[in-house]
Parts: structure tokens; C-alpha cells; sequence
């Protein structure tokens, strides 16, 4: 019984990698959809975000069972817990890869970043996928190290918003205050696309160690 | 024992209707710190945010060692568990009144809102603090109908989003660049604040009912 209750965890943990994984390439495919003004790509993170909304209400349902069917032991309640969150925050990270689709859809066919910008993009976008990819390791692995490297690379996610700052608020922004508005906006959905797996990677250093790490922030920041 | 149980739930849920009303302090204040351009509430929602947090990690205590400590009947499973995940919505709340807040503090002594504007986010404001209230009393008496109340006000908010956007990028803007992306951003704010509001009463209906209603989202919109 406790055997197959083990196996059971551990299929609702590779579940949990594999929406990690279909998040990165959600993230992927909106970036090439600003970026290179696909419409078709944008339409398709659009319509596929429900495929991750059924994954994050599968893996909630199994979880939720789980807890239900049998009183779960000290480590296995803290995963299920701190799964029934981490499954919260990626569907989040779905979300928000759907908003940046809209924007780029709501452009078309005009581009909705100015080619000024368009490389600090490409590089949130980078940081951004490797986050979220990097997320997916940690929980395979149950990866201390691979957490941490997750979390340090928010701060390039901070500095990259400050540089899009700076430019947006310089005396010579010549594109006007659309772009404008759908630059601060895109930048903020990338930036809580990186405040989210970070937020998953501290959950699990919670779960492979039982301390929560410095800062007890949950979705913060 | 079960009595106690049940006690110490219900204690849980007083300090979250608690927590609401923080919340729905913050959101104001906030407000105050933006439309009345006072910096010395804008520091009070900055500073106080880490008693909201600390908010969050008591009830989280609490409700995860109910969890471990007695193998909880459905009903109070199903109540645990979305306890867990709304008191990180409310964090977030207070999170999102403190940008608020850490934008009014960043443009004084100068308003962050033109004049023009000053009227929506009045409104804004006003929804969100009604939307975050209503959770609190939804709380409190388990009442469906007060649930159902704060699900209904998010579409103001979302009409009042749609004005910002349509006097921002009408062709007589005549506020510049920052004001737009503090305008942006600031919207963005309320109206994450009402997602969370809308999100708990979701939660709400489905402690009550046992049914989640049609729109299966979480965090979602």
C-alpha cells in the first residue's frame, strides 16, 4: 500500500515536470511570436493554453486525492502540499505566456516590440524558458543545486527589466506611448514568469531539505 | 479531539477574514498614497507589508500541521487545502497594494496619476477594496451569495481597465511616456488585485457547494 502510495507521488511529480516542459515551450513560442510577429504561433499558445489548465486541474485531482485516500506521512504531506501550489504557480506561468500571444496577435501584423528592444526581449525570453526549464530538472532530480541556479538567475530577469526601464523613460524614446505601454506590460509578464519558478524553486528546497530558505515569500515579489 | 478540530479550523478561517481586512486596509491606503500623493502612507503599506506576510506564514503553519496531525474528514480536507492556496492569494493582494504604493513613493511629490485619471483609479480602488471585503465576509459567514457578489464586481474592473487603455492610447494623450507606463502598470495592479478577490470567492463557492463552478480556472485571467 505505502509502496504503490509512493508510486503514485512519484507519477504526479513527473507529471509536474512534463507541464514544466509544455510551459517552456508555451514561453518559446510566444517569444516567436512577438519577435518574429508569427501570428500563427500566437494563436497557437492562445488556444493550447487550456491543454495546460487541464494539466494543472489533473495533477490538483490526483494530489487532492491522494491526501484524501491516506493520511499521508510528514514528507509526503509537505510534497503533496507544496505540490498542490507549485501546480498553481505553472498554470500561472501558462497564463501569462498566453498574455504575451495576445499582445503580439493584438499588433499583428505589426510588431508589437521595437527593434531597439527587441534583443532585451529575446534575452528575458531566454532567461525566462531556462527558469522555468531549469524547474523541471530540479524537480526530476529533487536538485538542490539545480533550484538554486534557478533562483539566481532572477536577477539578470531584474537588471533586463531595468535596462527596458531606462529606455522606455530616457529622453528619447521615439516610439510613442503604445509601444510604450505594451513594452512595460510584456517586460512585467516575463518578469512574473521568472517570479514563479523562482517561487517553485524555493518550494522545493522547502521539500528536499524542510527549511524554507532565507526569504519566506511564497508568489512574492 | 473533533471538537477541537473543528475549533481550530474555524479559528483559521477568522484570522484569513482577519487577514482580508488588513488587505482591504492596504488597498486603500495605497490608494490614498497615489491619488492624494502622500508619501507617508505610501511608506506606512510599504513597511507594513511584512505583517501580512506574517499573516500568511501563521495560517499556513496552522492549517499544515491540522493537516499532519489528524487525518481530516472531506469536508475539512477540502477546506484546508484551499485555505493553504487563498492565504497566498491574499499575500499577493498585499503584495500588489504595496507596487501601488512603491510607484506613488518613486514619482512624489509629483502625482503618478494625471488628473484625468484620477476619477478611474478612484473607482478601481473602489471595486477592489469592495471585491476584498466581500471575500472576507464571504469567509465569515460561508455565504455563497456574498461569494457570488464578488465574482460579479471583477467586470467593472474590467471595463474600467478598458478605459485607462482607450483614453492612454487615444490620439490627444498628452501626459508623455512615464505617466502611460505608471498608468499600465497601475492598472495592472487593481486589477490582479480583483483576479485574487474573484479567485478566493471561486474557492469559496467550491468549499460550499463541493462544486467548482463552470469556469475551472485558479489563479487564472
Amino acid at each position: 500500500m505505502r509502496e504503490s502510495y509512493r508510486e503514485q507521488l512519484d507519477e504526479i511529480l513527473s507529471d509536474l515536470v512534463a507541464m514544466s516542459e509544455r510551459i517552456a515551450t508555451a514561453v518559446r513560442r510566444a517569444t516567436r511570436a512577438l519577435l518574429q510577429v508569427d501570428r500563427t504561433e500566437a494563436e497557437w499558445v492562445i488556444s493550447s493554453d487550456e491543454q495546460i489548465d487541464q494539466m494543472r486541474a489533473d495533477i490538483d485531482a490526483r494530489a487532492f486525492s491522494l491526501l484524501a485516500l491516506q493520511a499521508p506521512v510528514a514528507g509526503e504531506l509537505r510534497l503533496l502540499v507544496a505540490t498542490l501550489r507549485m501546480v498553481t504557480e505553472m498554470e500561472r506561468m501558462g497564463d501569462l505566456a498566453a498574455h504575451v500571444a495576445k499582445i503580439a496577435r493584438m499588433r499583428y501584423p505589426e510588431p508589437a516590440v521595437p527593434e531597439d528592444l527587441r534583443g532585451n526581449f529575446a534575452r528575458m525570453a531566454e532567461v525566462a524558458e531556462a527558469m522555468v526549464l531549469g524547474v523541471g530538472r530540479a524537480l526530476q532530480e529533487k536538485d538542490i543545486d539545480d533550484a538554486e541556479a534557478v533562483q539566481q538567475r532572477d536577477d539578470e530577469m531584474d537588471d533586463l527589466r531595468r535596462s527596458q526601464f531606462r529606455l522606455m523613460l530616457g529622453d528619447d524614446w521615439p516610439h510613442g506611448v503604445e509601444a510604450a505601454v505594451d513594452v512595460a506590460l510584456l517586460g512585467r509578464y516575463y518578469e512574473r514568469i521568472a517570479d514563479h519558478a523562482d517561487a517553485i524553486a524555493r518550494r522545493l528546497v522547502y521539500i528536499v531539505t524542510g527549511q524554507l530558505p532565507e526569504e519566506d515569500a511564497v508568489t512574492s515579489s
